[in-house]
């Protein structure tokens, strides 16, 4: 299997230096004494998540002969958004593939990035967006499963390294993996004593399970699809479930509640908007489960529905 | 009368680097296009607003002799935490002096940081902090009042001209006039062709009538307690007041809904939380009375009540 290594990921930084904002790692003063806490905040580039990284190390990687033809995707939430903002700055045409029932907002900002918008059926995604391959000629960037989408995410990693040599335990959200995996395989060879937590809701917990049975498990999209998480309720690929099983160090999960309080803390004591999956990893630091020493948790964006974000202040 | 320099602001940059963040400056995809937006988001630091700059510069600018007497401030808001957290990593005493109306959540927050906090009388803050510099020899870090702090806050501007050397217009809010003084020294200095806009809200102006008026003019306490921006409350001094009508291109003025409006734009676009004071350089610019170009505005602090961000993004 073709593991993505530091060196893909050094070269993605130099990729992507130009497009995605190198997030400060922003220290909390009202972290625990004995697990000092840093945040990096993913919720500041643009598009307000970490798909950017990824999405623009693959385009900016592709071929030149096939940019004229396009790129595609299937996205409902934040990929859609990178893709398309990325194809955009690159002036390359983009087709996203978005379920019917996708909140018009949503499909609205696509649009406004120059994206075509393909609507289809739920479940459908990947049917429609193959034939949208195969009709246009372009080139599918899919939202984890690509060696070069792990390397751009990992460069949130490789900032972690060198603004924090010296850390301890880094918590990132679970969902696809491609995230989980890119940072882990930064930190592991960067900060070979730090230890690596992905972060997981309950309801979604299929990596943990499969971490801990040593295969990759199925979870049905209903029952994924109760976590509040909505960026979080996808499985690994082969790929990324391969790198897990060699850079996690476990896998810790957290209640609907938790997510909720970690949004809460999030926008009153670090100032910072966060969706309800971009939060996970801020609930498990408060479950004080990780060994003692300085951690850093993962911010991975801040895309949330104003009412929810008003329903979890007020509440 | 003692000006601050460019040299000035340069050696403050120096002295605060290992303390303050180097806040990013973020492109908000959402701004104008005839009005690029960059925002650069204070409200990330230490504290949750710019005043760790000012702080951090006056008190490592302190002569080791009188460190161990220590620092005395008079504030209930953001100058007091700062100096409280300054005071604390230089390990030397600080007296805070706060108004018993003070919410006890500021004072507590005060009292973790590990400074003193001596109670008084509203209206009386100043003549007990002089009380207290008698009885402990201590040295006072007044909130705006002093060429160090005008520096300090100077970085911010420092760091736009640093990030963005082709910015043309830069908008920042207008209170003692500290960050406005130092913001402006530190663009007109190094990007001189830009233009620097000062914000207030309508219901404290007294800056905006002043610099039309050519001289310093007084509104009530009263008066300017009407606004909902409790950080803007205050007027310069003289030593403000003459870098203000220096560096200052005009002065805007916003209403409190706004205010408002602009506060709940940074949480769901930029997923920032500011608090009403850190939001009016937003919305002036969505004013749209400044001419054309690449604009920054100044988020200059995050720390708002939750119940008043609870209400802002319900209405």
């Amino acid at each position: 299997m073709d593991m993505v290594s530091i060196d893909d990921i050094r070269s993605a930084a130099t990729r992507i230096r130009a497009f995605a904002v190198r997030t400060p790692l922003l220290q909390a003063l009202w972290g625990d004494d004995d697990r000092p806490l840093w945040i990096k905040p993913e919720n500041l580039q643009p598009i307000g998540a970490f798909k950017v990284r990824g999405a623009f190390n693959a385009i900016g990687n592709l071929d030149e002969s096939v940019c004229t033809r396009g790129v595609v995707a299937y996205s409902s939430g934040n990929h859609a958004q990178a893709v398309a903002y990325a194809a955009a700055v690159y002036a390359i045409p983009a087709h996203i593939v978005m379920p019917k029932e996708t909140p018009a907002v949503k499909i609205d900002a696509t649009r406004a990035r120059g994206a075509e918008v393909v609507l289809c059926e739920a479940g459908e995604r990947e049917r429609v967006a193959a034939e949208v391959v195969e009709r246009t000629g372009g080139v599918l960037v899919p939202p984890f499963d690509h060696p070069d989408i792990i390397a751009g995410q990992g460069t949130l990693g490789l900032e972690i390294a060198e603004d924090l040599p010296t850390v301890e335990n880094v918590l990132v959200p679970v969902s696809g993996g491609g995230l989980a995996s890119g940072v882990g395989t930064a930190i592991k060879a960067l900060c070979p004593l730090a230890r690596v937590f992905g972060v997981e809701p309950e309801l979604a917990a299929d990596t943990a399970e499969g971490l801990s049975k040593g295969h990759r498990v199925d979870w049905s999209i209903e029952d994924r699809n109760r976590t509040i998480a909505d960026g979080l309720r996808s499985q690994p690929s082969e790929l990324t479930f391969a790198h897990l099983q060699k850079v996690l160090d476990g896998v810790i999960t957290v209640s609907e509640s938790e997510i909720c309080s970690a949004v809460r803390e999030l926008a009153l004591r670090a100032h910072l908007v966060s969706e309800p999956s971009g939060a996970v990893a801020l609930a498990a630091y408060r479950q004080r489960r990780t060994p003692p020493g300085r951690t850093v948790m993962v911010l991975s964006g801040g895309n949330i529905e104003p009412q929810v974000l008003t329903d979890i202040l007020a509440s």
